[in-house]
């Protein structure tokens, strides 16, 4: 069993810096491709088997420490009574957005045991293939709703912002169902054999801290605070964070994402000594030729210092047309370069 | 003639802070609903009689301290060879993105004072009219080729990053020929009357520090380099840009944007004592109620301090359907509360 992403998350020390990557199942892989040609990505989240095969991929094709569920953010919204779509091109697509107080008043409370056992199954299926860590993941109350209350993908956030700004006790109300829906998710995930859990609040870097603060704070660290006790890594993960690390280390997590706009060692010290930090080459360096490509990895690793308690990733999700041979040199590199 | 615009964007004391706000004219606006009725966004832009009717639009309706010409980023670029077209509900389309070092060779080189005369003539006559300080305005190299690369908004800059990486030659060719037109485009705007210029940088957030050292600050300096001599305000705006604060005051310009994703403070400090500050309210706060607005603008408020060199405004444009009345409020505000 290759451990050293659950030692690197734990800051104990390793034998080499622990890679992995967000999004490395995707359609930059072939592979990927040609399951995508069978079935729809719904398909592929909620067929354990399908799941599995997707997971497995990159752990094949890559060398990486660590698996990472292939799961999509948004699938906690159906059962709660919010259904939505892939439209190829465009993203997902929620049918009714959520506007009003009647809006959220109608959503359901499920049980993911029950509801989302598809994933839990996958979860367990894949603990009997790998040799490498297990991540789960769920997105956070801010991610969530903003594709709730705006439809899809989103560049201001207007909507969801006037929610909360005009009428803040239904903001809160929706924020905390999806904290306990994504507290319940996270902790079965764990209990069917999750090693690690990533909180994704992929889009908060929109707040400044104050809206931070009273709007997503109290519901991050309802999350986190009930994940504590199950003793798992929990990464807590964000984009344009540079001025939010502090406070969302405040809300929880014992590994902080840091994207690539914020140098990993003034990142660390935002989020603070006592954390372990992931991160954060700038995802489209891998289009980049090789030798730029890794010398910014070498960038990385050098604010890194050898410290223990990096985990290193990129700073977002790969991107689509990715060249995989690319993702393969930056794990070969950073484990050549980092041995202990 | 109220100049309490530009002596905040010389550090002057002032009898009230000064507000403006990015796109104050638009489709916010009903008077502006029924100009465009009438016509597309770029026969507004390219008839001087109508650009000049738009600029004043929020002059009138607003009682704001300066105004900026009404016009659009992209239009330099149709005369370099670069045609575009507005498609409703998606933004800016270009026709045929640059991909290629023999794209960027064959981009034509032309006299923004012969094939952007419209606007200049909308400055003329601007300038018989208001009583109020007027902006002239371009975009700087990286936005405007991230438009010309991917082809429209993008999310990630892939395209854009991937010319950097993959061709730094005809990348730095193109920002530098962006450069030289942008900045004799500004330096016509001055004299055909414009009292301030703002750069708008508006995507650069997505670069590191070390991406910006690299493939932008060459180019965003040598336009600053080129306007000195003009002796008005020169406004650097970006958004995202928490991270490059100091690197952008390096490359140029006497006020430093800040977004609201940086406490006021905290930007200035890193921009520096010696230099104005524009901003920082997000624009989604103007859907709020009136009282939670009204508070965050105190704030932003209390963030600069009574300093000399604080110019009021948002951190990026306002946005489609705002309330007026809301905007209408802030100004008045502002203009009541800081009454030196």
């Amino acid at each position: 069993m290759n451990d050293r992403f659950l030692r690197a998350c734990r800051r104990e020390s390793v034998d080499r810096t622990p890679v992995w990557f967000m999004r490395q199942a995707g359609r930059y892989m072939p592979e990927y491709r040609a399951l995508r040609e069978k079935h729809t990505l719904l398909q592929l989240c909620r067929t354990p088997e399908l799941a599995v095969e997707v997971t497995l991929q990159p752990i094949r094709a890559l060398g990486v420490d660590a698996a990472i569920l292939f799961s999509d953010l948004l699938l906690p919204l159906a059962p709660m009574g919010i259904p939505f779509d892939f439209v190829a091109g465009e993203g997902p697509q929620i049918e009714t957005p959520l506007r009003s107080k009647a809006d959220v008043d109608a959503l359901r409370r499920f049980e993911p045991r029950q509801e989302l056992a598809t994933t839990l199954e996958a979860i367990r299926l894949l603990r009997r293939e790998l040799q490498v860590p297990l991540i789960g993941f769920a997105g956070a109350p801010f991610t969530l709703a903003s594709y709730a209350i705006e439809g899809g993908h989103s560049s201001n956030f207007a909507k969801t912002k006037g929610m909360m700004y005009g009428d803040p006790a239904t903001w809160h109300r929706l924020a905390a169902q999806l904290a306990d829906t994504v507290g319940e998710y996270l902790r079965a995930q764990v209990e069917a054999g999750a090693q690690a859990l990533q909180v994704f609040d992929s889009w908060i870097g929109a707040l400044d801290e104050a809206d931070y603060r009273e709007f997503v704070f109290p519901h991050v660290r309802a999350i986190f605070d009930g994940l504590v006790d199950l003793g798992v890594p929990l990464i807590h993960f964000g984009t344009g964070t540079g001025h939010l690390l502090a406070v969302q280390r405040e809300a929880g997590g014992t590994v902080i994402g840091v994207d690539w706009r914020t140098p990993l060692d003034v990142g660390w010290s935002r989020a603070g000594e006592g954390v372990a930090v992931q991160g954060n080459l700038d995802p489209t360096l891998l289009f980049a030729p090789r030798e730029r490509l890794l010398s910014r990895v070498d960038a990385v690793l050098a604010k890194a210092g050898g410290r223990d308690g990096h985990v290193f990733n990129l700073g977002h999700g790969i991107l689509p047309h990715t060249p995989v041979e690319n993702v393969k040199a930056v794990v070969e590199h950073v484990h050549a370069t980092t041995a202990r």
